[in-house]
């Protein structure tokens, strides 16, 4: 074992730690309580606001967890058992909020796709207007895909059934747009170690004033004391006697995720968008000329995941050894029914620059024995 | 805002990083899938088990989230809706598990003592006989008043009413002698920023054979996936098709609870103990002298957490506004009832170092006038 060699983790996220996150790992330890941390914590949340876009009224923070904590949190918060929600799916993440609904005893209408395939926005319209769910929940960008949902489109259909809107930005907030209060979005959480390039163990989350209102309308008691968001407002937010314990904050994330969210305002969201773009279509090209296909078609393709289908003939499980093994390269596979059949490559925060992939090329050139592909990928980067 | 300058702190958690665990922060990053974070997680279990000495077939793990995630995981994992579950309680964390239990829908027997104040077996001992719970649950030294608990008493009472028994051991296990195996504890857990001297945000765990075979026998699913024990094994251990993906779990605080786990095995807990009990000793004898005077009786006095009743016309605030603003140490006060009233001195991990505890009273010194104490705190720590 030699964990001190670093990896190139070319995967849907977690990815490579931004300069400026990994140094505030090593700032000198602090209290949860202490006045710099709500100093700090008081920047992180302007922060969030300005990443999601909210609306007025909105509350944003960090959940003491990951992104999937950030999606329990959400169905905890905002239903009580035997409400209603209708939860799109076409992807491992969409089953995944199904399953904590139900777990939670919400009344869930899962309305479900094949993984990899469309969402077709009239049955979901139709459930919706059957069934009159409290909440609609969906996956923005489906990471076990490639996949990106129409966001703004069912947005519109949660406004007709007047139903809160919940959506997983995990693989979207912080490298696309995301505009929460234009589109009608009521919750949204990420993960720190997707776009936002910060160590994992945080959620970034924002509620809107709407939910918020929800929430505080509740006739039981969030299910789960540790992400209970009144606990949480108390804590991020000074009340009448000042800000209130909740639980000990993982404060070197705090610092971490703080100057990663900090490195992708100053950069602009639209460079960032920019930047996976053009390089998701570099590497797309390149890897074209030696059989990989998109898996996805262009209309519904998520610019931060870059699912391919393998050439016929590659070993996936021996080919990604290799890269692992000889190259220090990660790169993940398909989950559930495209394992085998697909490699899915993140462009997500530090994952999404040239030279990363540029040392895939190489080391994919030596594994498949064509020696051109550093060269073409170069020359599909130059273009733009 | 100044964070980049450090703050000592005296807390009763965090606690300092231990130097080994902020070094591995900065390690490389590697994917959860990743086998050098198989292999390092396989060391960090093997460690649990010797840090909680757990008996044959028991399962123990890092949860992605802080201590009282630990605690709720408990509760989850352990209780169905309906369950009774009879909880001790003389302190704020005791209140937090009887809101954690409630908010499950568990039936609570809650059996309270004032806070500061020794637990009665035989109430509890009657309490147990007359309920038949499924579950007792206790805290083993509560940080809020500096109280330990009788742990073994209480374990014999969840024996004669063949109840499981579950254990928060958050400011003790790491730095005193914890035997699950020998006590009979069924559940226990704590944060990795007490005892253990890493950073706040993961949730050592145990859980007995018998725990895990009552998992095994629910009737219907954990209520939260994030901390669904089942879904964690999966991940943890590998089963027939080798280690599943549950979570992106927080690869650096692995690395540095990790670090921190082996760091109090090679010291021994023993060794450990042993710094905690003179060290504790040096500092009530020293602030005695200046009409400070310990809260909790020698009997139930918790080593980890010295609390000190302040000489009458300490301004409580004003004190610890100095100590914090001009001489960079943090001390913590009371909580709920005993707020302004004491003060709670961290003794876990890296606080317990009497280089540290000198630095308090050489700005207590100053602060308060009493140019002795300094001399006086190094002549107590000599005579060890």
């Amino acid at each position: 074992m030699d964990i001190s060699k670093p990896v190139l983790l070319l995967t849907p996220g977690p990815t490579p730690i931004h300069p400026r996150a990994l140094a505030a790992m090593s700032w000198p330890m602090r209290g949860h309580m202490d006045p710099e941390v709500f100093a700090y914590n008081d920047r992180i949340v302007a922060d969030l606001h300005t990443l999601y876009k909210t609306g007025p009224g909105a509350f944003a923070s960090l959940l003491s967890g990951t992104g999937s904590l950030g999606m329990e949190a959400g169905f905890a918060n905002l239903l009580e058992p035997g409400d209603r929600v209708l939860i799109v799916s076409n992807g491992v993440f969409g089953e995944r909020m199904i399953e904590m609904a139900q777990r939670l005893s919400a009344e869930v209408i899962p309305v479900c796709f094949p993984p990899g395939e469309p969402i077709r926005l009239e049955l979901v319209r139709e459930a919706a207007h059957k069934n009159h769910p409290k909440m609609i929940a969906m996956v923005h960008g489906e990471t076990s895909t490639g996949v990106m949902n129409p966001v703004k489109e069912l947005a519109a259909i949660a406004r007709e059934v007047e139903a809160l809107y919940s959506v997983d930005a995990v693989t979207t907030v912080g490298m696309l747009d995301f505009d929460m209060a234009a589109w009608g979005v009521d919750y949204a959480y990420t993960g720190s170690q997707k776009c936002l390039s910060a160590p994992p163990g945080l959620a970034p989350v924002a509620l809107s004033a709407r939910a918020l209102e929800v929430i505080s309308q509740r006739r039981t008691p969030v299910i789960t004391w540790y992400s209970d968001v009144l606990g949480m407002q108390n804590y991020w937010e000074p009340g009448e006697n000042g800000r209130k314990y909740h639980h000990t904050i993982p404060v070197q994330l705090h610092w971490a995720t703080g100057e990663a969210i900090r490195a992708a305002l100053d950069e602009s969201i639209a460079a960032r968008a920019e930047r996976v773009h053009w390089l998701g279509q570099a590497i797309l090209q390149t890897l074209e000329t030696i059989g990989f296909t998109a898996f996805v078609p262009q209309a519904y393709r998520l610019p931060t995941v870059v699912a391919v289908r393998l050439p016929a003939g590659l070993d996936d499980a021996k080919v990604r050894h290799q890269l692992r093994h000889d190259h220090h390269i990660s790169v993940t596979g398909g989950l559930g029914q495209t394992a085998g059949k697909i490699w899915r490559l993140g462009l997500m925060g530090e994952n999404a620059r040239p030279e990363h992939y540029l040392e895939l090329m190489t080391a994919l050139a030596e594994i498949l024995k064509a020696p051109q592909l550093p060269e073409l990928f170069k020359a599909s980067c130059v273009v733009r």
